[in-house]
């Protein structure tokens, strides 16, 4: 028995660099440019994209803030970096001081100030919306751009709504319009249409850069199929404490969950503070390696911040100091979204934020 | 008009040291603890903690895990800082190192491990279980404890299920087993049984300290009355982009939203990587102040990690540039929480560690 309080971040980076070369060869005739936005999904942008550039070649990066390439910089010094939220008068600084960052250009009220204010005559992306109706220039102000306006850009980019269901029809329709728009306005530029999950929808939807960020992260951004990434995300947790829960007693705030029967509960020093999403409360579920048998635990009541419950009762050998398995290979952050009803995404951006975890990148 | 990109996040200061001063008026007979774990909801604990040592006195402080503690030691070096997760063998040696932890010990185990590693004579705090069931010391096991056992703490404390709700039988009933516990084992010890919420809860809740948390950020933890609390947090994002959405488009990611009549949208730069839960997408409210009004926006679509999409149809004025007010005075991070389907402190904890934001730590 051992006594141990902290939880426990693994971080696969061989299954990164893996993911990434897969799908690298994958969108063989494209660009494989690495998104490492949001500080890489919260997995650690400062070990990942110098990673990826030293070890598998990669020298274009996507960042959502200019503040974000910035930081990366010096780590990846030949390598471009596009910046997804553009050039604003809160980030102009960060493109003066760094002349790896590349503006993606989504609105025409960008494109005058990024005329206005540039640091110099580098060239811009332009972001052209086709059906998600998030950022991007819509068709009337791409027809309003000067002759000149055209040859302010090296690439042409857009963003998959659906791509993660391969037979949606928001694929193929975008697709249309990006082709339509690509070739009536940039026909000479290369174009960069699809996120990982593009990546699968076929040779037609990877065009002349693809950008990975979900699928390398070890999410199936394909879900449709079994998941061909490699999983990156474990998170461990320890027991701190085993106890009886007689009949009749409640557990935890609010007193959700009532025994109906004797139980046995472990406390685990994991919570919502850890980035572990609360609407796993009475939910979610936790498992243990105990008499070397894979066994799966039952959250009871509200997850705290710093703990969570869980029914033990029918967990043979356990004890204190054991560690409670929250993400694994085989109960993926996938997994956990969909048990608490979010996405992984959301959650690993927030788990990987913390820094209360024991954090281990593993390298072999 | 303005062109940014950067959300920003405002933390008053001078409303958590206001709301601490009243939450310690209120509980005058009793010692004010801060509770300052997971790096203070958030909101920053190396600004935080100082501040009430400074300004305000405070000597005691709670963090959860050890490694907090120590982050924040040498800036309140009279301080004592009792740690809730305790001490485990992945934990002691912040426990050598810092001899302003004192650990809070929550089971027999612990207490073996403690004693048997502890780095000097230090008394520690025990935690005795009333009726959360979670972690603490159950009756059966203080019974156990020998004569010796019971002289190795300072302080006994345990925590409060249902504080938040006055009338709530689990609030007389845990006031009874504590003060029981505590008469029989304990009598010559200082006391600790509620953090913010059961600071309303009246006099015979406060015994000899009270941990102040979530009230001191602003959270009304006593929900069935107006907030006495100022409220501390502020969030805003800039509008990157105004667009018409004719009749009949979707919007986001799965696109989960169908315009049924031709509506105008707002691209605002904030999502759930910068902590904003991704369960608004489709319901949750943003603010704008566009012709000296404050209007109501529906968050529509999918949230995505670094943006959200609102109909702006019905508001006048609107600019490129313009802020949303995401969370403020009038929309507290308890509305967003209600909305979200989950709490302010865990939309607080996620949001307070995002590196994206432009930070102001508000004084005057």
């Amino acid at each position: 028995m051992s006594v141990l309080t902290r939880p426990i971040l693994e971080i696969n980076l061989k299954n990164v660099l893996e993911n990434y070369l897969l799908l690298k060869n994958i969108a063989a005739h494209s660009i494989p440019a690495a998104v490492v936005k949001d500080d890489a999904y919260g997995l650690g942008a400062k070990v990942i994209a110098p990673l990826l550039y030293e070890k598998a070649g990669c020298r274009h990066f996507f960042v959502a803030h200019a503040v974000e390439g910035e930081r990366i910089a010096q780590l990846v010094p030949q390598a471009k970096i596009f910046v997804l939220q553009g050039f604003g008068e809160d980030s102009k600084a960060h493109f003066d001081s760094c002349n790896q960052l590349i503006p993606v250009i989504s609105s025409p009220e960008m494109l005058a100030y990024w005329k206005a204010a540039r640091p110099d005559a580098r060239k811009a992306v332009i972001h052209i919306e086709t059906g998600l109706n998030r950022l991007g220039f819509r068709e009337k102000d791409l027809a309003k751009l000067s002759e000149k306006d055209l040859t302010e850009f090296q690439m042409v980019m857009s963003h998959l709504a659906c791509g993660d269901e391969k037979e949606h029809f928001m694929n193929a329709h975008q697709l249309e319009i990006f082709d339509a728009l690509k070739n009536l306005y940039f026909p000479d530029l290369p174009a960069s249409l699809s996120a990982s999950d593009g990546v699968f929808l076929g040779e037609a939807f990877r065009w002349d850069m693809v950008r990975l960020g979900a699928a390398m992260y070890g999410i199936n951004t394909a879900p449709y199929r079994q998941n061909q990434m490699k999983n990156v995300v474990k998170i461990k947790a320890p027991v701190l404490e085993i106890a009886d829960l007689p009949k009749g007693e409640f557990v935890g705030y609010s007193a959700t969950y009532r025994a109906s029967s004797d139980r046995r509960v472990a406390i685990v020093s994991i919570g919502y503070g850890d980035g572990i999403p609360r609407s796993l409360s009475n939910v979610g579920k936790v498992y243990f390696n105990a008499r070397s048998k894979l066994q799966e635990a039952r959250v009871i009541g509200r997850m705290s911040m710093d703990n969570l419950i869980c029914d033990v009762t029918n967990i043979d050998g356990l004890e204190v100091g054991d560690m409670a398995l929250i993400a694994d290979d085989f109960y993926t952050l996938d997994d956990m979204g969909r048990d608490a009803g979010t996405i992984s995404y959301e959650i690993m951006s927030r788990v990987g934020k913390n820094s209360r975890y024991i954090r281990k990148y593993i390298e072999e």
